[in-house]
């Protein structure tokens, strides 16, 4: 089918026509709702008449940014490399992966798995919900899909042709360039002005040339280094998660990259939320249990990279017979500890380009008292500036720990 | 023209059908002959019978290794990437690389200049030739093809279409893989068994563990680092050459990749023909212009890189404004010198494989006295670990030509 915007009639008209999703709702009637969220996309949840629990997301990406409007184009081609990211992913660890149902490169259309049960991780840490399994979820999560796309995992040639499918998310790779990495440290007519205008914190970060030029260092490994397969856009707002359950949705700003920048995005946003309940609530139990989760996920996030490798007898990095098993472990370990390091750094950046960048993160540009905001705002920049100054000499999880914590 | 294999008959009805070549040689009667230097292609003189002076090269790539026979399959698209880079480096430096006159990725054939007043530079090495204009040349071509390759200057969808083009050459990537970084430091078949087998040295070599580590971080930074378009084999026998012209052939091998893997493989093979005269000539004066002219090359490749960069106000990295220009030039020297460090560690892998791996050099393995071939193979391996120990340590050119004198 050509590509057409579909409405939320036009859906239900064209959905009939898919044989997987008759399957799916038998003779039920079904009707289609639009629901709100997608800054970039139309999202329906498309349910059963008789039996409202069966339920299924579809996703439309149109050309261009749909919370500003057809003035801003971005190509719907985002909608293809999200396709084929879920798939992969979902090939790797389907538990953690909402199941595809259709999905259309020429529509730009996904249809998939309801999560009715979920709700989207931000949402619950800012009300202090503790997850207790999310650490152990998202590490797994992480390290499958990290390890399982990268060179160490995949042959040369296999590694080469993952690349050919992602190499054109230009577009969404372009805006990660500018939106994370430079235009929140300069003056930029797509900043929060209001805020950076005659803000003497503003002025001072846009001129830490220090802090810049080891940002441009993040920068070039975001643009050069092709590592692994990345979601790509890895915040507390692309999980839908309970108790028991960890989703990753939206990878539309999937590509092959560095592998400490997905980890680096999670980090940066498990601080932000530290920072809210610093600011805000003052929860100490909650914070603690921050604390501990970051600690957490990055250790099983490294345990378990780690186990991966040491499953695969050969690889197209390391041949068998190559090293001996003393040099082979010291070099993974080497190895994982630099993808941390790398984490800690890409961490840095995304957390400081929420604070005056373009797009800022609930738990700190949604603190009405500006008081309390400018608090939060500085213990955001003090630890980021800390985890870019000094990201390449961390050593343990333990290290960054006392940097979020001695912030203060 | 669907793809067939041209013999001296054919290759000539076929080219009699292409514009550019009637225009090229007029009402000439034109003829082939085989020119038998390829290990991989197939190639032909083809020159005008009333003027031999004019006369051009055919080069054609068929699916299997030339030299071996069809029993060793080699994709023929190999011959696909040489003509993208014939065509991509001409556009940035004419001078450097033959003219193409016409090219067809269905063929895997490209007809160019011939280069009748030039020889292969390793030979004019061998035989003490100095070339004075030499650093001149290959600074200036090193230094343009990848600067104007690189994420340094082009914008960010430009260098995803260049990888694009690139991606492809999967084969000779996984040669360079397996043949530089892996099996020349195990016991492996493809080697130069003989010499190998009951060899104390060779033992010692693959029992390096420490070096191997090391070289198995190039080999990282080799798969992963999609830094600009390489040439992919940049020795002295791809340089034809004369006192006073300096061309760059046969860049089948090329992808994006690390800076430091083109410059590398000039240095190891520099260093190689400098360990033959150590070794055969004891020519001083040789060996004196030869590390003067390393010093150069590199110095010079430098401070080109560094001139280009500074021309350009604006980039994909470093967007107009978001530095100031003292640190911007402090970035830039940094830049510069670790590739200048990778391109070190780079030579050190190259050296070290032409000791013991499947494809020697002129210089060491060709010396027919054993005693003297295995004085040059202590002083490569000697030099190459050096090289691979400390490349990120290096902070000048004279740090390099210390290396390479103290090694005796």
């Amino acid at each position: 089918m050509n590509y057409k915007v579909l409405d939320v009639n036009s859906v239900i008209e064209y959905l009939l026509t898919i044989k997987a999703i008759e399957t799916f709702f038998g003779s039920d009637t079904i009707k289609a709702q639009e629901i709100g969220d997608g800054n970039l996309n139309y999202v329906y949840k498309v349910s059963s008449e008789q039996d409202p629990e069966k339920a299924l997301i579809a996703k439309q990406a149109v050309p261009y940014l749909r919370c500003v409007g057809e003035e801003f184009p971005l190509s719907r081609e985002r909608m293809t490399f999200e396709i084929r990211a879920l798939d992969k992913f979902y090939k790797i660890f389907p538990n953690f992966i909402p199941k595809v149902q259709h999905s259309s490169e020429e529509m730009s259309l996904v249809v998939m798995e309801y999560l009715g049960n979920h709700i989207i991780m931000r949402e619950g840490l800012i009300n202090g919900v503790k997850y207790t399994k999310f650490s152990e979820h998202i590490s797994t999560y992480m390290s499958a899909t990290l390890f399982y796309t990268s060179s160490l995992a995949l042959s040369s040639s296999n590694k080469r042709e993952l690349m050919d499918k992602f190499n054109g998310n230009t577009e969404l790779c372009k805006l990660t360039e500018d939106l994370v990495f430079s235009f929140p440290f300069m003056e930029h007519e797509t900043n929060d002005n209001e805020n950076v205008t005659s803000n003497p914190n503003a002025k001072k970060l846009f001129e830490d040339f220090e802090f810049k030029e080891k940002v441009l260092d993040l920068k070039y490994k975001f643009m050069t280094q092709s590592d692994a397969l990345l979601h790509g856009d890895l915040h507390t707002g692309s999980i839908m998660i309970n108790k028991d359950e960890t989703y990753v949705i939206d990878p539309e700003f999937a590509f092959v990259g560095p592998f400490g920048f997905d980890v680096g995005a999670l980090l940066a946003n498990l601080v932000n939320n530290y920072i809210h309940h610093c600011v805000v609530t003052k929860d100490e139990e909650f914070k603690e249990w921050l604390l501990q989760t970051i600690k957490e996920v990055l250790d099983k996030f490294s345990e378990k990279f780690l186990q991966y490798w040491r499953e695969l007898k050969d690889s197209a990095l390391c041949v068998s017979g190559y090293l001996d098993d003393r040099t082979s472990e010291v070099y993974k370990k080497r190895f994982v500890k630099n993808i941390i390091r790398d984490s800690v750094g890409f961490a840095g950046c995304k957390m400081a380009r929420r604070v005056y960048g373009v797009a800022g993160v609930a738990e700190i540009r949604g603190i009405q008292d500006v008081t309390l905001r400018g608090e939060a705002e500085e213990l955001a920049l003090k630890i980021a500036r800390e985890f870019v100054m000094n990201y390449d000499k961390i050593n343990t999880s333990d290290e960054i720990l006392e940097i979020i914590k001695n912030a203060r």
